[in-house]
This record gives structure tokens, C-alpha cells and sequence, in this order.
């Protein structure tokens, strides 16, 4: 049971780890969006206020005054709820809000929240609210690391930026982890009540049985070295490598290596955070899409695990440093129900399209990890910190 | 155990249904191609006859002679393979070789292959190649169909035709099938050898055990009637009933009821192969993309099942007027292994962003259906004849 | 003063030439449109008919019964005037009416009109509007011809096809045209009434002076040697010879030569009406772009002439092999005004982002040309029989 | 003749207005570029510094070190002369260089350019190149103040912003210019040198005669309330008003209003420097495309003067508050040669698909505009300041 007094601390501390991520940008840094997965980092901000502004704040603090009427158009993701507007715009053309006033919302939202913890008695379903919008938060930040390297590693003066992580981990090796054929209970155990034990998604819940194969997972992610094997062999040049849709997303995008990768006089290097260096070798392969780890997987003979295979693994795995392609695709656990409200629109309505990743990574915050959490993008996605674990077939 | 003479047989029947589909067809009904998804006729008529000639008779025919040099070129669909042409082009752009053309190119294969089949020794590897070649014509006469009709259904004249198939069904009354939670098996049960049994598709193969929960599945499908319900009640019109991708498809192509619905003058119409009816409200509903089945699902507080829940409870079930959407993702079982060659191309490559229906339809000629067959679409194509079947949650 | 007798005449000549040009098609020929600009010649010989129906014999014969309720759907080009329909739909498309259709379509009208003409009382507009009728069907006549070229010349085949004219006309070395510098005038100068001469179009008519500078206009055309020499001094490889739009087309279409040109083994083959034929290096270039006539006369450091120099000098010249593209934007006359009605959207609602092409071609159809002809389309179209006159700087 | 104090002086005018454009920017504004028209004001001020340094300063500064190798790349708009780089990018996409880089690189090359000014000898053609240097400089000055007021005028908190002119401007009453039928002298007559009179751009100059039709232009510009009918009288839903290519325009972007007009509850708000306002109805309507323009007047039953008679008649108009479209195309003037070289690209690759304006606007630097100067833009664009004036058929 958590106390209130240190659910007011766990809000001070994911509202600064926020805002410590972004400590090293420029003003004009957070204001572009290169593509459309890609947020302005000041949009991150000013959305996550908006969550504690508009969900808790506004329904339950007596006479709150929003900070400014616009601002939960501008800072809003559920656009289906929002009516029609003089004006239709895109998160990467708006220079104002400022990021100062962006800041100020922050503040000012801290200070009303702070207030509101310190006095209020939370309800059941007001402490899970909280609970739901600092892992709300959390996964911004995973995404404003990642957008903000695609900012700086797509800008040609490649500069490198400091953040309250270290993006570069050795590996050491893991022995492989065998599974037996046999069942299997997945998905997160729920307990009586969502304040009785550690947070989880709507998405995760569901403890349900399985039946698997006997099957070995390799114990340790693919390398450089190895990707760049596939690489050098021209596996971006042979279909028959590749998934169908994965060929026609090479063959569009030209896709020549991982994401941030560049080979410049015959030697391959990457962005990273402290700048372009010479492609590591020993680190696990990174900012890889499904299509790739996919082929990746078939030109060794083997093949990705699935989402229940690694989570009845998990427990023998060293995992954390990539978020790890599965090849199971994000649908419901047996008996998933969607949640009423806006809340409700959390996870349910993107259970198509999108391949699930498990794991965590170097860009994950702290205690928002978990071996039953389900992660999960389109398979042409790679701006993430995503790897490959092989499966032996 | 299947005689040689009963294959010369089987041939004989198979490629005499191609050409008994077209023959109310006009002349310019076989060349047109009104989006990418649907082939023109002749291209269904000339590719399934390419197929015995490239992998039969060529390698297995000495000083066989092929039939036109070009032929190659404009019937294949495995693109990959073929290397650079002078001209790129579209199949609806083609308007040589004639209709008359592509019938003597299969008169000439025909009666090669029938030479063929009376004479030669058969291998069990040759005797599984024609089966695939027969399965795969058998594939394109439902695509043929399902072609001519939206060919004809987007035809300002609506023109009717004659079809060797009844389109109209009526629906009796069936049991729920229920089932009790445990362990299933699943997939095609592979005897010895591929002659051994019948016919079986790569991605069916491969019998393994899975675990499900207790579900019911409705003994009907979903019928007009009931769908009409959906339509009437504004549900193309409120997004929290579809997944994320499924509004955005229904507001970038305006959809507002199944395919081949019209409404004139307030009342419901439907284009069928007899020209325009109004909706029989006994029917199953038919022509719906997965994103329909999934929203009406969700409408009626249900879900789709999965192809696991639906194999298990095939034999309770009264399946065959309609593919049944599931919410199973078209993903490879359990130690599937993709096949050297360009029959190797089969199935595996296109185990990305598609659905998988189960059952068969009205449409699907006589002897191609089983309980085991993995049938599948992106979740957006409607044009084939797909229904709904719904699970209680 | 033509008299009535003439009409019918002229009618029954016009209407044949259009059915000679289609002589040597097979069904499918008439039937698809491998790009927009490329209307299916059935659907050429419709509108045609469906001109004379809706202009003439509708509001002229009392109790007239048109053909097909649907056709003036089908056939209409004049698409703003068109209602809501049911079904929006493509001209290549289309597989319904059958070419027989649309031949009994022109039947039946023939002899509407045969009867027509035999027994009215023309008023002076009727007249007139049988004149735009009949050179409005020879316009589509040219359009026929270059259409049936684009269908063939892009079918793998390549097949060739019998045509009521030559294509192939070698060229006699002609002296260049010298033009004082001064007053000239320029514009079909319409006598009182528009029966009272020859046919003009609304957009050339309007006799005005212009002020024109010393100038001499190349006397022959610019022949395929010269051009490839263009093409194999990398012409296309360097943007210093385009404008910036040129430059963009030759970038995304990957344009390397004039239309039909194909280099095989290292020579230079053109497709033409009779087939694949080594490219005569004596002939004018033909299908060649605004884009490509442009770059080519930079890179020679002349440039193309106005449409005023070219009519100026008109009589000094030797033409009607190929249209010529000028530099002259296509642009009303002084005094331009939009007739009323249908009829006067014909013209002016194209003067924006068109180039003018003065002359005719081997495909004009003959008494189709004159000195004030205005032809028009945008500078990236060249599948019609377009070529380079340059004049000196 | 100018002497060279004078043209120090010039110089640091010129600068000093492009930084007093900006100088209630906020950081973020400097940044964003909603549309592709439309550059990040940073993009200007280090183009228009770029231009100096490359230009000028490397070639004729012995042992100049340029300020950073990479913004050669970054803010040079004559993409066509630069190789291959690692990365390609989209001006709003950078973050980098910041805004206070831009004026760090600007201070450098001004101190290096006062340096050089005022020490060096300066040849005539070093000469011209400075002159068009400040005029280069003079036309992104107006592309800054419309592409700042297309970033606010966006953004849905539409803030107001000062700036170095009066963007209103009443509009007194002037009588029609008449023109009589004759011949007329247009263009720039250079005298011997260039240094010898003021400056002119490449393509004004070539004076040369024209003979004109006898002409009265309008000698008021359209108001807002004027066009207000045409809004009011279902203007933008006739296409028989439009050119075919502007109906095709409107109906796309669902274009219902000049840029920046917004009607809320029933009356017309426009956007303008100083926020949003009540449409003015006696000022000159303003940001209206050439399609708009051009399907106004003809709803008058009149039409846009040509670029000729424009000139012809300047001398008794009262010019400067709009842009004025006309009905001629961007074209080159008799006698016109692309110059050698990077400046030579300056104009005449632009010389297709654009429309020319003449006049000025209230944005136009002091200085900057004169009877013969000829602006081009594609008939769709409209965030210029650009309006329209008619002349009576």
C-alpha cells in the first residue's frame, strides 16, 4: 500500500525527470517535428500537464481556473473528442505556445497538483487515476529521448546533447533460455484492488494460461557485429529475406541500415547521443524495425520470439537494454475490455497494425518496466531503441 | 490414395470452372482493372495457366516449347524474380494479349498437360506440385468472381450475370457452439506424405496444442438486418466504436455501409450478380472489411473470435456462406518453415498486417474448403464475400 | 456560303475517318486508359455521338428519344454540369457499354442526324454549331490517333496497327524565315458571319496588331540526329539546359529521351505505329515535352518563338509535320470573351499553366489546320505528335 | 554615379532592416515552417548572409575563413550545384543552427563586409554584384514579413506581432487610367553601365515596343467589400467563374475565402499583423490567389490588365498598396539571356507556370519596387500581399 505523502513525491519526482531530459536542449530544439511519429519536445511537456490539468485537476479541484483556454486544444492527443476549429494545424508548425509558457503551464499545474495531493483524500479510483497519469508521463519520456535524438540525428551538424542516462551498455554474455513444452500463465495477476499492488495498463491484465512448444531463446540480443554480417552480405538487397510489406518498405525508403547509421569512406558509423562514432560492435543492434529484426531472424535460419514465449522466459533472460521485437501481433488478452471514457481510449483502439515489443531499455524511466508489459508500434518503426532476440526454429 | 487418371480428371474439372465463371462475361469485361486489388479476368485466366506451364511443363516436358516469350512476363505475379524490363506497366493497362489470345494459350497448355498427365511417370514431388497447381487455380476462381463483380458492381449500367454458383443463400437458425476452457488441437494433421491425404496449404500445417478459455460462438452469422441496426444507429459515425485505424479508413474513404450498399431515396439497395436488389434482411451481411466486423462487434458489446476459438468449435458449427473475420492475426504456427523456391514465395512472405478469416463462402469452389484453411486479408478489403460471426465476451 | 447538301456531306466524312482510325483495333484496344490523359478510344467514339445527340438532335428534333439514359453520364466530358451519382467511376473503368454499343450508339445518331440534316431548315447557329460539332470530332480524332499510339507503344507487345495516314514523312531542307522587325497582324480575322468563311475557333479569332522584333525562324524542323546529340552530350543530366520545373519532371519521371524512345544494347529504337523500328535519325524529333523542346534549344543557345513570330512567319514556312511548341503561354486574345452556355465553356476556362502549339501534324486530319490555329496543352505532355522549331537568338 | 561611402551605408540600411523585421519574434517563431512556401525567418536571415559571404567575401577577400563549413549547406537555396550529403533535410525540420548562431553569423560577415567596403576597390561588375546583393537581400525582406505573418496567422493563439510598416492603408479614390490604341516602350532601359543607374534585375530589362489595344484600367483596386459580394453571391461554389485549373484548385483545398479570412458566427474576421479584426471593407482586398482574381473579374465581366498594358499605364496609377496580378504569363522579354554562372540562375529558370504581378505592396522595402520591376508567383499562391485591379472589357 503506498501512502499518499509518498505518491506526492512520486509525482515531484517523474515531473522533474521530465523536465531533466530536456535540461540539455536549445529553445529551437523544441519546437520541430521532422516527421510525424516525431513530437516537439515542448509538446511532450505541455501534453502531460495537460493530462493532470484536464483529468484531475479540472473534475475535482472546486473552482479550478484552467491556465489557458487554448491550450487543451493544442495540447490534446484525443482529437476525436475535440470539436470542429477555425483552424486545423500540426504539432511541428506551432511556435507558440513559447516554451517558457510552456514551462510557466507546468508550473503552475505542479503547484495546483502539489496542493491538491498534499489535502485531498484520494478515492480508489482517484489514486489509480494518478497512478495511470504518472506512468502516462513515463512513457513521454521514453518517447521525448527518442524524438529528441531523431531531431539532433537528422540535423547535419549532428550534435551531440547530455541526458540523465547512459545510452551506451555493454553486454555481457547470458546463457540461452530454454523453454518446455508445456503451459504457461501469462499476463499481469491482478490483485483485489489497483492500489493493492504496483501500477499496470489495461492492456497487460488478464493472468490467462498458454500452451507452448519447447522452445530455446538466445541468450543474449543480436550484435553490430552480427547486423552487420546481414549488411555486408547485401541482405538489403535480396527479397527473399524479407516479409512482403518488409521489401516494399525498403525498396520505398531505400533502407541501406538501422536508423542512424552511415557509412562514410567505407567505414560505418552511427548518431548517438554524444555525437556520430564508429558503429560499436559489441553493443546489441539498435533502431531496428520489425521488418528488419524479421530478416534478419530468417537469413540465420531462425526466427523472433513471440510475445508469450518471452514473457514464460523472461524470468531466465537478461533483459533491459533494447526493447525486443516480437512476432506477435498486439491484440487483446482473453477477456479484455475496453475502458469507459477518455481513459478508456487508451490501449484498445491501436489492437491493429502493430507488432508487440517487450522488455525495456536504456530509455525506459525507472520502475517502469515490468516482464508482463506490452509495448508495441507499427513494424516499420525504429526510432525506438529496439533490438533482436533470435529464437532457434 | 489419388489415381493418375483421377488427377487428368481433377485438372480437367478445375480449369473447365475458370473458364465456366467467364462465360457470361463480354469481351471487355475481361480487360479492366478498377483498383490495384482487383485483377482483370483474362490476367486471372492467362497467370493460372503460366502456373503449369513454368513449373510443370518447362522443367519437366523435354524440348517442350513454350507458348509466347512475352507471356511470361505480363501473367507472372512473382515479381521479384524478374529482372529489368524495357516497359513497366500495369495489368489494366494491357490490353494485348486479346481475350481470345489468353483462351488459346490455355487450349495449348491444356492439351500439353493433358498429354503430360496421361503419359508420365508422376514423382510424389510432381504429384504435389499439380495439387498446389490445382489449389491455386482454385484460389483465383473465387478471386475471379469476386473481381467480375466489383468490375460489374462500379459500373454506372450495374449489369447483371450469370455465375455457376448461387450468391443468394438463406441463413437457417443453428445452435451457439460452446467451449469448454482447456486444451485444443490445432492445424492440418500432416500424414506421412503429401499424397498421402489431401491437399494442404504451408501455413496450415503443423498440428500443435493450444490453451482456450471457455467462449461461445454464435451458431449465426451476423445478418443484414442486424448490421442495418449498426448503420441506422449513426455507428459509422461515432469513433469510439472503431479501432484507431478503422476510423481513419472509414474518414478517408467516406465509408458508410458495406460495399455494394446504396441507398436511394431513403431505402437500402445492394448491387449482387443479379443487378440491384434491396437488402434482404434474412441474409448474412457480406462485403465488410474486418474494421466493420470488429466496430459492429464492439457495437454489440461482443468481439470476433480468434481462429484458434474458431477451429476448435468448427465442428459445431454451420460454416460456409461467408469468411469469417477473426481477430487473429495471419502469423506463422509453430516450427512453420517457408519452402526453397519460388513455391517457397507460397504464403510465408505475406505473414505481415493481415487478418486471418476462416470457413469459405458461396464462392469458394466445391472441394477447397476445410476446417484447417487459414484464409487472409488486410483488415480494409471488403471486396471478397466476408461476414461476421460474433463471440460473447 | 457551303450549302446544306455540303453539310451532310462533310458529316458523313467526318464520322467515317473517326471509325477508319479505329479499323485495325481489336475489342480490348477500345477499352483502357494506362494513364488520366489517355481517354479509352470507345469512350472517344461516345462522346463524339454523344455531342451531336445532346447539342443538335435534343433540342432540335421535336419527340427525339435519346439512345441510353445512362450514356450521357458516361460520355460527358463537360463534368461540372453533371449531378450527384451513385457511382463515381473512371473512363478506363469502364467495361460496360460494349464497343458494339457504342458503334450502334453512332449508328443510331447517324441516322438521326442524316434525317436531320435532310429536312431542316438550318438557322445560321445551327450551322455554326454543326461546324463545331464537326471539328470538334476531328480534334478527337487526332487525340484517337496519339491515344491508340500510348495504348500500344506501352503494351509489351508493342504491336502495330494499320492507320489512315503515314506516320513516317522525310523532311526537304527549307530556308529559314526572316522576320522584319515592326507591325503585324495576327488572329483568324472572322468576315460577318461565321457561315460566311472558313470554321475558327473562339480562341483564335479577333484580328489584332503586335509589335514584333527582327527575328529568324529556323526553316526546318529540329531533326532526331540533332536531338540525339542533345541526349548523348548528358542533356538530361544537367540542370544548367531546364527550367525549374522541367528540371523537377526530369527528376521524379526519370525522363532520359523523347517518348517511345527505348535504348536497347547501346542504340537508340523508337516505337511507331509500325512497330519497334530503329530511331530515323532524318525525321523531326517527335514527342518531345515544352520541358524538353526548351532545354534542347538553351543547349544550343537559340530558343523557341513565340506564337506571334511563328504566325507572323507562318507563310515563310514549310509545316504541318509536326505541332511546334512556342513559347507563348496560352493566353485569351484582346477582346477574348467565354461564349455562353455549354458551348462557351470550350475554350477560355484553359488558359492557365497551357503552352501554345502552332501548325498541325501527320495526324491532323485534313482541312483540320490553318495559320491561326491555336493548339494548347501543359509543358509536360508529349504523346502527341509535338517537335522543335528554334529560332536564333 | 553612387560612391562607394554611399554604398556602406546602403549596406548596413539594408541588414539593419531584415534584423528590425524580426525584432518581435519570439525564438520559437524564427523556427517552424508550416508549408513549403513558406522558409523559418532564421532560413532568410542566413540565406541572405550566405549570399554575402559566398559571393562576395570568399572570392575577393584574400584568406577569408568562412564562418562554419556546414551552413553553406544548410542555408543555400541553389540546391542544384551541391553534391551528395549524408543527409537530406527540410528547412523546418532544423533546430540547428540556433537563432542566435544566425545573428552570430551575421555580425561576423557584417564586420567582414564593412571591412572589405571600405578598404576595397570595387570593380563595375564587383559593383553590380553588391547592388544585386541588397536587392537579393531587399525581396527575402518581404518574404519575411508574409511568411512571419503565414507562421502567426496559423498558429490558433493568432498573435499579434509589430512590425517596421503600417500593414493598413486606406485607399482614397483615383481616376481610371485610359490608354489609347498605339505603339508603347516596356521594359528597363539600361544605360551604358550598370552602375550608371539605378538597379534592375535580369529579367525587367530589354526595353523593347509593344503595340496595345485600346484599354481603361480600373483606377481603384478591388475593396474587400466589393469582393465581399462575390464571397456573399456564391462565387466559390459556380465553376463557371473559374479558369479549369483554379475550380480544380478550390474544390482540393476546399477553398472558400481570401487566406486569412475566418467567418465566425455569420460575419468576416480577417487575420492581420495586429490580431484578429473585422474585415476592413474599404481596403484593397488582399491575399487572394491569381485564380481568385482572375474568376472575380470575370464575374464582373471584365478581366486583369496584361503585364504590358500595367506598364504602359503606371504613370497614372496610384500603385504600391497590392501586388496586382495580371493576366500575363512569366516569360521572357525579346532579346533576354540567362546570365553565366550562380547568379545567372537567378530568374530565368523560373520563366514557366507562374503568373506576373507588378507594383508593389506595403511590405515592400522603401526603394525596392519601380514601373518595370516584374514579380512572378504560381496562380495558386496567396500569402503574398497580392490583390487585384480590372480593366473594362
Amino acid at each position: 500500500m503506498i501512502a499518499e505523502q509518498t505518491l506526492t513525491e512520486q509525482y515531484y519526482r517523474v515531473r522533474l525527470h521530465s523536465e531533466a531530459i530536456c535540461r540539455g536542449l536549445e529553445t529551437e530544439d523544441y519546437v520541430v517535428q521532422p516527421v510525424a511519429d516525431v513530437s516537439p519536445p515542448k509538446w511532450h511537456l505541455g501534453h502531460t500537464t495537460w493530462f493532470w490539468e484536464t483529468f484531475v485537476l479540472k473534475p475535482n479541484v472546486p473552482g479550478y481556473r484552467i491556465f489557458h483556454d487554448d491550450f487543451s486544444y493544442v495540447f490534446n492527443s484525443y482529437y476525436e473528442t475535440v470539436g470542429k476549429r477555425v483552424l486545423r494545424t500540426d504539432r511541428g508548425n506551432l511556435s507558440r505556445p513559447t516554451v517558457a509558457g510552456v514551462y510557466a503551464y507546468r508550473a503552475y499545474v505542479d503547484e495546483q497538483m502539489s496542493r491538491f495531493l498534499d489535502t485531498a483524500e484520494l478515492s480508489p479510483d482517484l489514486h489509480a487515476l494518478i497512478l495511470l497519469g504518472l506512468n502516462h508521463e513515463q512513457q513521454h519520456q521514453e518517447l521525448l529521448i527518442t524524438d529528441i535524438k531523431y531531431i539532433l540525428g537528422h540535423n547535419p551538424l549532428l550534435p551531440a546533447i547530455e541526458m540523465p542516462f547512459q545510452e551506451h551498455q555493454s553486454q555481457l554474455p547470458s546463457p540461452d533460455a530454454v523453454l518446455a513444452e508445456g503451459i504457461y500463465t501469462i499476463g499481469y495477476h491482478s490483485p483485489d484492488s489497483q492500489t493493492g499492488g504496483s501500477f499496470y495498463f489495461d492492456n497487460e491484465v488478464g493472468s490467462h494460461k498458454v500452451y507452448l512448444n519447447k522452445t530455446t531463446l538466445n541468450g543474449n540480443l543480436v550484435t553490430n557485429e552480427a547486423y552487420l554480417a546481414f549488411v555486408e552480405s547485401g541482405g538489403y538487397q535480396n527479397f527473399r529475406h524479407w516479409l512482403s510489406d518488409g521489401w516494399a518498405w525498403v525498396k520505398a525508403n531505400d533502407i541501406q541500415a538501422p536508423l542512424y547509421w552511415h557509412r562514410i569512406d567505407g567505414a560505418w558509423w552511427q548518431y548517438t547521443l554524444d555525437g556520430l562514432r564508429p558503429v560499436d560492435l559489441n553493443a546489441p543492434v539498435c533502431h531496428v524495425s520489425h521488418y528488419e529484426a524479421d530478416a534478419y531472424a530468417r537469413w540465420t535460419g531462425q526466427r523472433l520470439p513471440t510475445e508469450l514465449e518471452w514473457e514464460a522466459a523472461a524470468p531466465q533472460l537478461n533483459w533491459g537494454a533494447r526493447w525486443e521485437w516480437t512476432n506477435s501481433a498486439y491484440l487483446p488478452y482473453p477477456g479484455f475490455v475496453t475502458a469507459e471514457g477518455a481513459v478508456g481510449e487508451y490501449n484498445g483502439k491501436f489492437m491493429s497494425g502493430q507488432m508487440v515489443l517487450r522488455g525495456a531499455s536504456v530509455a525506459t524511466p525507472e520502475g517502469h518496466s515490468r516482464a508482463t508489459y506490452r509495448n508495441f508500434f507499427q513494424p516499420d518503426k525504429r526510432w525506438q531503441y529496439t533490438g533482436i532476440r533470435v529464437v532457434k526454429n
